[in-house]
């Protein structure tokens, strides 16, 4: 057993927890994996390894922290989530940790999944002192899609819709192209490789025949491809073009969002890009199901039938759903919007008044 | 006869007529009269006299400089607007200029209206240059609702409403109260006051029985009060609120928007303040009669029927009301979106393809 070292002064724990969560920036933002990062202090609280988590089947960022040095004895741990106890593709960090010899670990966040499995307290047995560090905001921040899917049992949903800054999503004939100017169109693409899955009703499957997949501005395809997700009860026909995506196709056959989205979380599905159109994002917003709202508001006035989104389940102004904004951002001559539920009204179901 | 002075130094022109803007915006902004201000210069280009006009029946700004020098003989005169030949409550400028023995004029921009009866042509006559000068540009955004209603014989055209961020200007049941937050409603308050009329339909007279006065933060009645315009067909009622406003009440008592608009700028009003409703303000739009566009967007979710434009006489994409966005603002949780018809699209009857 390695002896305890006297704590290391709070405001360099937290320049390195501050430095291990800029290393957690640098894993990929999808997968089933969270983003973590590592690093090591000697008793001064001098940065001795760093490391993070690369994806699904590599070193964790403790164990990429630890290949780094050829002694850990004596040395902290500073990392960004609760180390896992958990045997998956690579071993448990926990043991790792013991095994090497450090003599402390400071984590941001409690890891609300199954991966942590007591990974602090199985330190803690081994005489290690495992406790929470600062930071925890801008960890849960970093990790929040992660979080909200390990917490819910479901993936982290983005919905996202284009209109006009009078709400609509097409003139009256059905035209919609182009609704938001290149900057807008370029974003979404970005956005969508920043995700698992994209869904859409089988209405925008049958009226716009998309390929749904993640674009670069010159028309190639970006690396990673989130697998196209599509809702509703009407099959994809056998010449769509998503039958056509590099990443595959998942037809869930049904409306019942409740149902479908553990078992997307089941197939390693963490962060869900709703595209619309309006009829599956109405639906997702009035079942509480939206995590986060993307707004692209173009700068026209169409008037008529065709909003961006129909019933919420809303009939009075007690009931609406509450956003707070979180940023707007000018793109081309387009805004975006971006959004949280707020926290007064976090769904339909718990109406402020 | 006076001699002609040398030019002046163009950045020192430049430099007056900055000045003489900044005096101008001193004047009220609304009223028949446009905001105007006058510098004088001597010969080395160095300001001996400021004026500006107060409103009217008061001196017009070069007058009103005049008035500060013993003698004005041989000055230069830059103003923000082409001195008026025009008797009306106060006499000519062109013929205060002339009488007092200035040498040179410079101004902004042509005087577009009747007031401007060859001011700068009768100069000429008289011995004196009179030419355009710089900042024009900037003067034409200081008057754009002035020039616009000289240009065009009828009101500047400011169409507001308040939605939230899907389009939506009330709940299914009707209840609207509040979309905004107090900052967007006061700002509401102050727009009044810069306008000469407000204008509202029958439909919203009888659905929310308005005061539209302009009111501070405490409730108190501010300085200047548009008169409320109300159009429609239905009579506005004995005991409605709006036949107790400060500024009286005009009943347009038809729909008629282009006959009704000249009216009402012979009645003096320049600056018209649409509130809605959805109708009235869709009308103006579909008209192509609005010079200026402010989307207030509450962070809510309704959905549901209540839209806050409805028919704009758009059918297909290519059709749609291009507008440019001018500025974004943030008031408490609400955004200001304000936007001027693109010049691609300045109304439905040009439709940009
Ligand atoms: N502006 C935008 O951001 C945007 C984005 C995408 C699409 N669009 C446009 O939207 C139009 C299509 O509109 P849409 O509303 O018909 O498309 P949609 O939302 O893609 O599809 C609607 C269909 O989804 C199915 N569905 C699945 N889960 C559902 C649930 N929980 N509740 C209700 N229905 C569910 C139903 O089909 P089943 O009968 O098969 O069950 C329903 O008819 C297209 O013109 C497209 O261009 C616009
Ligand atoms: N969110 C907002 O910014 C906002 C602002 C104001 C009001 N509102 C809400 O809007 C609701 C009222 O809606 P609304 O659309 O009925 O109100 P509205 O636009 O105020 O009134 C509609 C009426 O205006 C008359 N009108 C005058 N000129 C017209 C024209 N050129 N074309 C068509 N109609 C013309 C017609 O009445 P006649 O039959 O008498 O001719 C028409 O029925 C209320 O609930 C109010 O609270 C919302």
């Amino acid at each position: 057993m390695t002896a305890i070292a006297a704590p290391i002064d709070a405001t360099r724990v937290e320049a390195a927890m501050s430095r291990a969560l800029s290393l957690a920036e640098h894993g990929p933002a999808v997968g089933d994996n969270p983003q973590v990062g590592c690093v090591l202090l000697d008793g001064d609280g001098t940065i001795v390894a760093e490391g993070w988590h690369r994806g699904a089947g590599t070193a964790h960022a403790e164990v990429d922290a630890l290949s780094k040095v050829a002694d850990a004895r004596g040395l902290t741990a500073v990392v960004t989530l609760e180390p896992c106890n958990h045997t998956g593709r690579t071993g448990p960090c926990a043991l790792a940790l013991i095994e090497a010899g450090v003599s402390r670990v400071i984590f941001a966040l409690d890891d609300p999944s199954e991966r942590a499995d007591g990974g602090a307290e199985r330190l803690r047995a081994a005489g290690i002192v495992a406790e929470r560090g600062p930071l925890a905001h801008e960890a849960e921040e970093l990790l929040r899609p992660w979080l909200t899917s390990a917490r819910l049992g479901r993936p982290f949903v983005t919905v996202k819709w284009a209109s006009t800054l009078d709400g609509r999503a097409a003139a009256a004939d059905g035209t919609s192209q182009w609704i938001t100017g290149a900057a807008a169109r370029q974003r979404v693409h970005e956005q969508r490789a920043r995700h698992d899955a994209i869904a859409v009703g089988t209405g925008t499957v049958l009226a716009d025949d998309p390929s749904l997949t993640a674009r670069g501005d010159a028309g190639e395809l970006l690396a990673h491809q989130p697998v196209p997700v599509v809702f509703g009860r009407t099959p994809v026909s056998a010449d769509a073009a998503l039958r056509r995506h590099p990443a595959g196709l998942i037809e869930v056959g049904h409306r019942d969002l409740a149902t479908a989205l553990p078992e997307l979380l089941s197939r390693g599905i963490r962060r869900l890009y709703v595209e619309g159109g309006p009829t599956l994002a109405s639906a997702f917003l009035r079942a509480g199901l939206a995590d986060e709202v993307l707004v692209y508001l173009a700068p026209l006035l169409l008037g008529g039938p065709r909003t961006a989104l129909d019933d919420l389940g809303v009939t009075t102004m007690a009931e609406a759903h509450r956003l707070s904004i979180r940023s707007i951002e000018s793109l081309g001559d387009d805004l975006l919007v971006t959004c949280r539920p707020d926290a007064r009204s976090s769904s339909h179901l718990t109406p402020h008044s």
